[in-house]
């Protein structure tokens, strides 16, 4: 998998899991980066996400993330710590605190360990550069997910520079897209204005991020960020054909990630795409889809194997769209069970086999105007409980 | 367990279900009744809400009702079907068709099965009256509840006339309050204005059944229906000290109806009742307290006998609330766990003590005003995903 030019990242056990896996990362860019953020709207933001929305206005050296432990409703200490962190990474790496993003994944309400992560942060800044470890980064930010979560794009720029996106994110639970919503660090050797940064980051996430959905939580954490350095040495982007390129392939890893991110979701079996076509608008697409997407019973349903078109309907029916019941169209795949409103009759068997697939595509079409949305989901099982019910304790 | 005067009420096995049990019932006043009713706010409102929203502008004779076939989704055929019902209904009873309310609970998209139904209702039309078996009415709506849900109220209206209301619901899945949010009969013997007993059902409805959510699914055939049918010849209630407290007995019935309702949840092992106070208004207090009330992370942390209270304290955050983040105190019971935005210290070993309890409260105040909401839920099981996984199959 290519790694841009310039980056390294790294990641160990600090001590904050007692699992003794890997709860520590940073990400460092040997020149100072042109950065995007998008934040969770979550009234109650973590101390890092408060502290990384400043940052993210400067020039950016490097990002620290650590697992095991959100530093959310924490206070003025937790602001307090993640200053502290920035101060001793910033000490290290030889730059300023201001150029330092943090974030955080694990369970709220806790205070960061800190002579641990101090400890931890003196060992990774030691040997970086020149150690270049991402999967140990990747492997670091990971909490219940059940794999790391990488993809890497390397493209030309016109006229003919080599120019690499590499992505990371971690899940898997309390995910609902609300802006970002999960963790997500995207390095990429391109060099770009800031302003072009931020929409490419802005028009991807709309398409991507934004349209997963595990279990309608939306976190205190979520974060996305995204380094260009420049190492790549391309012309300047700031729009034009260049631009549309690197927005499109930004938005392809992003929408890879989140298809991983889905059908990782906690517990999952399945990825479950919902695809709603011919609406009035995209906002009613989507608020269907996510309607049909956060919806129990449907879940359970795939879970079980089970064409159940009557809970995707009712979830249809209640998603505050106006829709015409008597236009609604919907098929698994693309066997129709429901026509203008009406039942199909169909094969319980061929229904079966389609959603026994690992990715199974629910198609509803409103017949109502030209414009569509895409949101991804997984099932929901026993599984999902099993690590909820204990994941604290 | 009193039942009020002049209503007759039976149920039986009429060969929906394939189980054996109990799936057809009727509700039979002598007299005819004032009636008033709420149904679902889904856009896909199934065959027998839509005959019912007509008729119940009629005085009402009687109630049929099914489980185990929604008759929802199922377009003109599945109105002509309703049609029949009442038809047939009228005709045994010597009324009119327009007097008859249909109501059914099942899975949605199905045709009901006429012949049996019809069959069904022949034979309960026969001995009704004198036949009076409410219990088996009751059990004749159920589908994956645990246990029959009745309550009954008899009190005495000024100056001193005897009156009692008796009411019924089901559950258990696709319960979203959404104004009402599943089956449920009221039947009460006292005399009262058709104005008056609409105004009445709204106030008490807005206090209890749309206080309840167990998955957030609003389901095509939520309705509730009160007939009055004046056999206790008080003085006709209109407004004053008798409507007063008429509705305040109707309020407790429901409120009643609607705890039974949420700790017999699809899976359901714990009542959890929300309790936000200090708000603005009471509709931010009902938006956050629904709000964590759907969450499935504090759903499966209650299941799980877990004070995880950041789980509350992000779900309040991603309320769309504007709340002040540093006014916010979380309480288990009295168990202080969150002050005004920061952990409180607090003994594990108490905060499992009170979740383990059969009734768990969750106290939420914004210190921002002087409303109050209450929520009532029930814990998120791996029963539940049994429950929904095969329930069509």
């Amino acid at each position: 998998m290519n790694f841009p030019k310039g980056f390294f990242a790294n990641g160990l056990h600090c001590g904050i899991k007692k699992n003794g896996k890997k709860d520590l990362s940073i990400f460092y860019s040997e020149k100072p980066s042109v950065a995007a953020g998008v934040f969770t709207k979550n009234i109650f933001k973590a101390a890092p996400v408060i502290i990384s929305q400043k940052n993210i206005k400067n020039k950016i050296h490097c990002i620290v993330a650590n697992s095991g432990c959100a530093n959310a409703c924490t206070g003025e200490r937790g602001i307090g710590d993640v200053k502290k962190i920035c101060e001793l990474t910033a000490d290290k790496l030889n730059v300023k605190p201001e150029n330092i993003l943090v974030a955080s994944t694990g369970v709220i309400g806790q205070y960061l360990p800190m002579e641990k992560i101090e400890n931890g942060i003196r060992k990774l800044c030691l040997y970086i550069p020149p150690t270049n470890r991402p999967k140990s980064a990747v492997e670091g930010i990971m909490t219940t997910d059940t794999f790391p979560k990488v993809v890497s794009s390397t493209f030309y720029l016109l006229p003919s520079t080599r120019c690499t996106i590499w992505a990371c994110a971690k899940g898997s639970g309390m995910i609902e897209p609300n802006l970002a919503t999960m963790l997500s660090f995207i390095l990429t050797d391109a060099q770009i204005t800031k302003e072009a940064l931020s929409r490419a980051l802005k028009i991807a996430t709309e398409k991507s991020f934004n349209c997963l959905t595990v279990d309608g939580d939306t976190s205190t954490n979520d974060t996305v960020f995204v380094l260009a350095n420049g190492a790549a040495k391309n012309k300047l982007i700031s729009d034009g054909k260049n631009f549309q390129l690197f927005c499109d392939k930004l938005t392809a890893v992003c929408i890879e990630l989140t298809k991983m991110l889905a059908s990782d979701g906690e517990g999952a079996t399945k990825l479950i795409a919902i695809n709603v076509r011919d609406a009035k608008n995209i906002c009613d697409a989507k608020k269907i889809a996510k309607t049909v997407a956060n919806s129990p019973l449907v879940k359970t349903a795939i879970f079980g194997n089970d064409a159940n078109w009557g809970r995707i309907v009712a979830a249809i029916g209640r998603s505050e769209v106006m829709v015409d019941s008597k236009k609604v169209d919907v098929s698994f795949s693309n066997l129709c069970v429901f026509k203008k409103g009406c039942p199909v009759s169909f094969s319980e068997k061929i229904a079966r086999k389609i959603i026994l697939q690992k990715v199974v595509s629910i198609n509803i079409n409103l017949n109502s105007g030209k414009e569509y949305a895409t949101v991804y989901t997984c099932d929901f099982s026993d599984g999902y409980i099993k690590v909820n019910a204990s994941y604290r304790t």
